[in-house]
């Protein structure tokens, strides 16, 4: 029985930029358990950090530190040869300057999730992985960091004691060995909700979704990761959160 | 009686960013009792503030926020006509940044002072002022902020039950009401170390100090501000220093 | 017989930066006669700038500089305090930068309009004014200005001999003195197409248009101005654009 | 009789940032016969180019781009994984916001350096190559590039019909096969003003220098290239235009 009959729903918000707006924040914050909040260097200003964190903090949401490379006009979607210590120190950077507006909440940051570049650099590149390990060892209290199974982050995170949750893209296609299939290849994204909700009930129940090939990948995912920015994304979270709940899984925060 | 045995030593720290260097963060540590830490709007940066709050912390010297206008460019000495509430959340944003980097070493933020135009515009403009009262109160534990006697910061903050810190300029040439000399006039900026050395004994030891006009101000600082950033400002510090300590004033932080 | 046979339709585009796209530039571009470009300081970024001098210049559509102040979190709404100087120093950067892609585009930047803040200030503020006078005294041919008749860079620039266009707003509501409504009022913004392309057609060839109060201003607008990010955008500016053309104006671009 | 009788001596210029200082422009512009002058992206800001380049014109010093990768806290020393076409975007960006200062001061941009992370990327990454070679083939005027000799960049932009002109590096060691030591290794910086002006002039007259295992790399350099931003630059760079033209060699400009 491989299968969870518990899981989080997770998503990125407050993506936006003073008169940019991002996706739909408080749509999604009535729907996810988990907000993966911009912290001002990919996207996210104060402002709307602000407003972000005091939405979820009112509604039970709870609070995660998304944090990037800097790179506003890349949306932090390019990797950035940044040496491990100074990413150390941008990462406590967001971390703090978030976790700031979580306590002006009554409320704290709960976990780390890295975006875009950062979190592809983390899963395959030891320094970059470490660098965020040691802000979480800095960190002064402990923080789960949410990422993707067999990644080096997972394994250097493990290794220093700290708590690894396992996350699996309900609308994102798979390559065979476990990888997402690149953005820029066929299969790369699904749009049908249909589709991904019941694709997401089969990875929580059956522990296992099936990669582009055909092929069956074992998963044991800890909270399932949906895109916030994508057209439609508020319906497709909604429908993998109907799906979830009328197959009897309970959607819930891995932190709190 | 006015004259006081104690008194705090303000220095502004970290105002580098990247490769660009700041003041004499490491010797200015060693003299000052507070550090007005920049928090990465008009100047500092991740590696920088990481560095100075270790540093701070390891001295036992008070970390302060020093916050900012978002202008790096202009190093914060620009005013800009910013919405109040905008103003709280970027004041609390740069506050959980440093903070996180405080509790990193161990410590924690324990003041905040405005910088630049920012100290300025909160001097005479209520919302500016009560921008940042704002964010003070939103801050999960009290803070005392450090300001200009009589300015409209020490007013709002007063107000809302905020400690209010007095501070003196040991360096700077006051006007008969109490005002600082703008810098393009004369008398802006006084440069003699004993001279900066005996001003601040008697500021301290007599309460009062005296204008370009010869005219005579009383003063009550609980802190003395020495400029980082200026020519000698190690030795007009280390001047002021021994001057009040040769006195019997005792140097010691006013936040602990 | 105060109206005239032909104006000009200006909007603003490239308001986007990196990720977060702006107005509807494509199809802006197929019914104004005029782009005011953003320069990468409240707006804009190299590549949207490249793309959008490319499809004017494909158009035919006169390619102007929109400069502002240096703050992206802002949109360049916030006045900042910048010393006439280095405010001319910004205007340089932005209209070069532009200039330079209009080149490879096979064109030139053929006027300059401040944005937001900027256009706000240059229209009270002779030192403001001043400066923007002077970054096209520095720049190496003649272009226009687009501004508010009457406004202090419109004194300036004529005194300076440059060619002033004025502009009016389509869709914005006026004081009686000829100021637009502030937006936080009442009759700030108009929104339904019809209304406003009547009032386009009346300010050209009647020379005048109706006040909030009743009242009647007259106007000569060598270009009106429409609003690129509002929604419906496009089709308020189609309306002006057939109105206009059905009354026989003819639309054509104020420089070449 | 390998040597040459003329050579240029080019150092980066104008890499501060508003308050922040850079190198010693002054005294720099008195020495060297090419300025590469920062553009905004990896350091430099609208008031320093326009100053540095109104200096240089009025010095006869030719003024080249230096365009780097947008990365103002790290000065453009780290790669980022930008897609080429957004590079060439970059690059048009940074040499049309020079080349409008140039034309302020009555002269044009007359070269193009890439600086830091980008000199180094295009040296060996020909997507990163070619995004440069495309924005000097969309520049509305034939422009050199200066580089490494038999980079990335030369090949592609000899290609292109683009003039190459090969640099070398008067206070730098080099590998056995003409790459530099990298700057964590020993041997990578020399700062002996005699030793290195003695470097100068054998890299000229017998188009040979000594690399750090001893030996002996053929080298035509058109340019020398100091460091600017060095202890005893100026001191260093005087010192090589001293030795050249006692030896003979005329110290001019590639460009012109």
């Amino acid at each position: 029985m491989p299968g969870s009959s518990q899981v989080d729903l997770n998503a990125d918000l407050g993506e936006g930029f003073g008169a940019w707006g991002g996706g739909a924040d408080e749509s999604l914050l009535a729907v996810v358990t988990s907000a993966n909040v911009a912290c001002g260097f990919h996207a996210g200003d104060p402002v709307i950090m602000r407003r972000v964190c005091a939405a979820a903090a009112g509604r039970g949401v709870t609070i995660g530190a998304q944090v990037g490379y800097r790179d506003l006009v890349g949306f932090g979607r390019r990797r950035i040869d940044i040496a491990p210590d100074d990413l150390t120190a941008d990462v406590l950077y967001q971390l703090g300057a978030l976790d700031g507006f979580a306590r002006a909440a009554g409320d704290r940051v709960r976990y780390l999730k890295p975006h875009g570049a950062l979190y592809s650099a983390a899963a395959t590149d030891p320094g970059q992985a470490g660098a965020i390990v040691a802000a979480l060892l800095a960190w002064d209290r402990p923080l789960p960091v949410l990422t993707l199974p067999g990644s080096a982050l997972a394994t250097a995170a493990a290794a220093a004691g700290i708590v690894v949750v396992a996350e699996a893209f309900c609308d994102r296609g798979y390559l065979p060995g476990g990888a997402l299939v690149p953005r820029d290849q066929p299969g790369a994204v699904l749009h049908d909700a249909g589709q991904i909700a019941a694709r997401a009930l089969t990875m929580v129940t059956d522990g296992e979704l099936r990669a582009v090939d055909g092929s069956v990948i074992a998963v044991r995912p800890g909270s399932l990761c949906v895109h916030g920015d994508t057209p439609g994304a508020v319906e497709i979270t909604t429908a993998v959160r109907d799906r979830l709940a009328a197959a009897g899984v309970r959607l819930a925060a891995f932190a709190t």
